[in-house]
């Protein structure tokens, strides 16, 4: 099955689950995780202090519904996660319709849609549905019902870490919070699992660490526990939103010119696919809290259609339809270069740098020529020869000669064979 | 009245008197602007050695015309303090209508308005007149009188100095040299006057020195007698020719990148009229001197249409209707908008620096939905707390935000009452 | 004579000479050079390391030609020293049509021309001949003869070292190892030769090295013998193709922003002609020598239209005709204006840095109305004297002030007169 499919189908298996930002929905989404990567489930304790934050109570959710006078359910939980806004608190009783309709929430322009809504900082209640469901409501009074616990418990996040050469770390980082939704964040999910999968039978000069954890309280509450750890993060990507049809979008990180920012910016230019590249503005996903003054880390933000600008955000419409198996895989192809350019983007001091040497002598010159990419293969022979002064990394050359990174590679590893080249010591940081 | 009829009102009150580089004309104008600001009037004695220069010697005039054979002044100084080359040599004598059309200056193209000439560094007199005048002197013989004196005396200016918490100054400077020439310069000099007016009434971080001066002999004496003041001039302005109708104009200092014109160009981009911003050439008004390379200070300077591009500059044609109330009043608008800039452009320490602070339960987050500009605040909190590591200041962050200053400094002034932000110490340089 | 024909008469001298990299044909070539300058013939032993390099044979060559069985000559190399792929080894031999066929060489696309090829660096021979040529070879056997020799002997080059004030050089560089072929490079050597002839009699600051030298192999076994002398080259200039009809081309250094960067630029930007200027990439001339980054020197490549760019390149229809008298003598005065500049580049201090000096009573203001470029030598004043702080070179101030380095040069050097301006001390590096 290809890759994109692959993901897809098994995002269709954890469509269904109701994550939030605590509890077990998230529990079970971390296990099945689990079953692919070698992934370690941290819990840390409602109450906790992280930074100016406090980490809040555990939510549940076993059943909910709006029953009419027949006792039917006109609203059902069991149907649409989407219907009772995430982190409600529990309520029993029978109600006058007019003072239910100020728990509803509708979308009166998409009258087919649920939107889905959320409620973690303040004390409420209230149910989702499309507007004709609520235009149907006709009945004086209705038995409403949300079957939840608000406890002491714990916040739960994933965490992936993969051993490599060097402490510095790239950081993958993505939300497991929202319920049933395809294209935020299932298609964040599938493509860090995949990612992670790959990686781990490669060798690596980085460690990478995969962070699986509910949005801005996850990220926080991380943090505010490896501050040592986050100081090692080199480089780093937020993944979301990164399955729908739309052109991929990188976001910068705060820094604006790190290496992460002129990878992606260089593999999106000769990618050959229409892409948008934007500066950080501190709103979005996690890099907000990665891009924080105290931290200000190298993190950046993947996704294709960015969350503002496409109407099934944030609604059922966002589902599995909406996420396309080869945007998946585009996705990770995009991730898997960025990853390869990482690890290849050292910088090589040319052994002989006093005039060219003779490249016919070693067979580098010419030696094949017809071949297609001949030409530039040349070119990156020479680039890669003028400029290893120690002073350019493979990135530096492949943007100052324009030509994608990965024939820059290949001319530096062309040169290394025959010891033309040697790589700079001492390259951690 | 509004604040531009009153400058323009009282500009029509200056009109009328003769000004020159030195002379009573300047006196009586100084004390028209000591009547509405706190004004020391300085006197320099003629041929006192101001670096290259030497102080002139002082004019004034009483009367002047041209007579024809029947008695008639058929040029008459009292109709227009034009009529004479501002500077000229007396002279009282009958001569041959050939003779005397060597000392005539008209300007054929414009042939009813009275060209505005000077004769400061070179021995000579002369009248101006319309080229239809000029025309119609047909007799043979003039008599011609010019009664007026050139005597050691002094050069005056005027100065205002508004002390504030720091001795760091914000300098406006402004000349005083011209006779009744509207736009060039009683423009320039209500401004000034009535933004002292406005400044002497607030709490100031920066101290203030407005300067009434000769335009380059004036700024020349103060530079030479105050070297060691002009070292605490961190920011200043021009002021010349900011009543016209056309767009207002701001050129840059000789530093291009200094706080003033940062602030310039930041408060023209959002002002949301048209506007021009110009790189700095060593020609013009007397930031040629403050900003000749000894000196280097971040003098720009503010006028509306270049003197050189719009027909009326330095004839009769720059009247009084040619300044407009309205542009008067813009133009002092920037001024205060620029000094409001200068005085809150703090750096801020954000005191929550891992992590953003939650807003929420501050009251600061999406307190009051719906409300106009809602967006740009919670935006600009957002700005401001990223960025205030102590390395941007308040217009910095404007700047990367591409939000106006205010709503940048409205967010800081929140978060501060909040404490989360604190001025960065001792921002005095 | 203009100096373009007489250019172009002393090239058509040295065309028919069948020129190598190594060989009688540079030697005489090298004669020719030295009745016009003083040339230092050098000779370098065959089998010489010149780094990754080795000094190879010299070739000589005295007859070849391709006879039918009639005994006529059907190529001959008599007619045109293309005729035959130089460095081809000796051979003489009758062969069959379709053996000799692996050895010829024609451009079907251009059936007139015949190319031009070498074999440097691998044993072979070969002929070159017009398509139509080759079409009109039907006979089954020819005798075919190269009477050439390939012996332990040297590589020849020729140097002329024009010393100045100062020990700093400015190298001019061109190849020498093309044979009949006009743009390619006669254009280069009758320019270097010009130069070199108009610059002896003419003060010098700067020392000028000229090179005539052939390509690659030429530039490597200079600079493996003079490794400190390349140390003291400060700008330099490879001459090539710059006979041709098309706009002048100037390819930047590898350091991109050195001062005969910026030299040209400017030049180029104000000539009034077509031209366009380069990024450096590491292919084209011996500025991939100059600039390779052990050397990492300030040389540039001035041509006409680019080697890639014009079908004439490296075939018989790089004739004499292709070359232009008119822009031979073009290119030479952009030569010569780069060095006026080069030699004029100082950067001045203001002596009277605080506030403009009264220009007037010195005559250097106005003193001259109405004449044409005044007001822009008024700006050079001002601006001379604005930007003389030890910062500005003469080339800094023509580019902020956007106007042409000559009249920069002007207002200073009528700066210098007054004593309002001297050298800053040592600007030797």
């Amino acid at each position: 099955m290809p890759v994109g499919s692959e993901m897809h189908r098994w995002a269709t298996e954890l469509f269904p689950i109701c994550r939030s930002i605590t509890g077990n929905g998230v529990r079970e989404t971390l296990k099945q995780i689990g079953k692919r990567i070698s992934l370690t489930v941290h819990e840390v304790p409602s109450g906790t202090q992280v930074f100016d934050w406090k980490v809040p109570l555990e939510w549940n959710i076993r059943d909910a519904y709006i029953k009419n006078a027949r006792g039917e359910r006109v609203v059902d939980f069991q149907k649409s996660n989407l219907h009772v806004v995430s982190y409600s608190q529990p309520v029993k009783q029978r109600m006058a319709l007019a003072e239910l309709k100020e728990h509803l929430h509708s979308l009166p322009d998409r009258p087919d849609w649920i939107p889905y809504r959320t409620s973690y900082y303040k004390e409420s209640w209230g149910f989702c549905l499309s507007h004709n469901q609520l235009l149907s409501l006709t009945d004086p009074e209705y038995d409403v019902c949300i079957d939840a616990s608000m406890t002491e418990g714990n916040l739960t996040y994933g965490e992936c870490f993969l051993p490599g050469e060097s402490q510095d770390e790239v950081l993958i980082s993505t939300h497991v919070c929202h319920p049933s939704l395809g294209n935020d964040n299932l298609s964040g999910i599938a493509v860090a699992t995949f990612l992670a999968e790959w990686l781990q039978m490669r060798p690596r000069r980085y460690s990478y660490r995969f962070l699986f954890i509910p949005g801005t309280i996850g990220s926080i509450t991380w943090l505010s526990r490896h501050q040592h750890e986050a100081s090692r993060i080199k480089h780093g990507l937020v993944l979301t939103g990164v399955g729908d049809a739309g052109p991929i979008t990188y976001k910068k990180s705060r820094q604006g010119d790190a290496e992460i920012d002129r990878v992606m910016a260089h593999l999106l230019k000769h990618g050959g696919a229409p892409y948008s590249v934007c500066d950080f503005i501190p709103y979005g996903y996690d890099e907000r809290q990665y891009c924080s003054p105290g931290f200000n880390l190298a993190v950046g933000c993947l996704s294709r259609t960015p969350h503002s600008q496409y109407p099934e955000y944030h609604t059922s419409a966002d589902n599995l339809d909406f996420m396309k198996p080869q945007a998946l895989a585009e996705s990770l192809w995009y991730c898997q270069s960025t990853v390869d350019i990482l690890e290849q983007n050292l910088t090589y001091l040319n052994q002989n740098p006093h005039c060219e040497p003779q490249l016919g002598k070693r067979g580098l010159y010419r030696a094949v020529g017809g071949q297609a990419g001949e030409k530039s293969m040349e070119m990156a022979l020479l680039w890669v020869l003028n400029l290893s002064d120690g002073r350019y990394s493979m990135l530096d050359i492949a943007e100052r000669s324009q030509l994608p990174f990965e024939v820059i590679a290949r001319a530096a590893s062309a040169l290394s064979s025959q010891a033309l080249l040697v790589p700079q010591p001492s390259q951690e940081s």
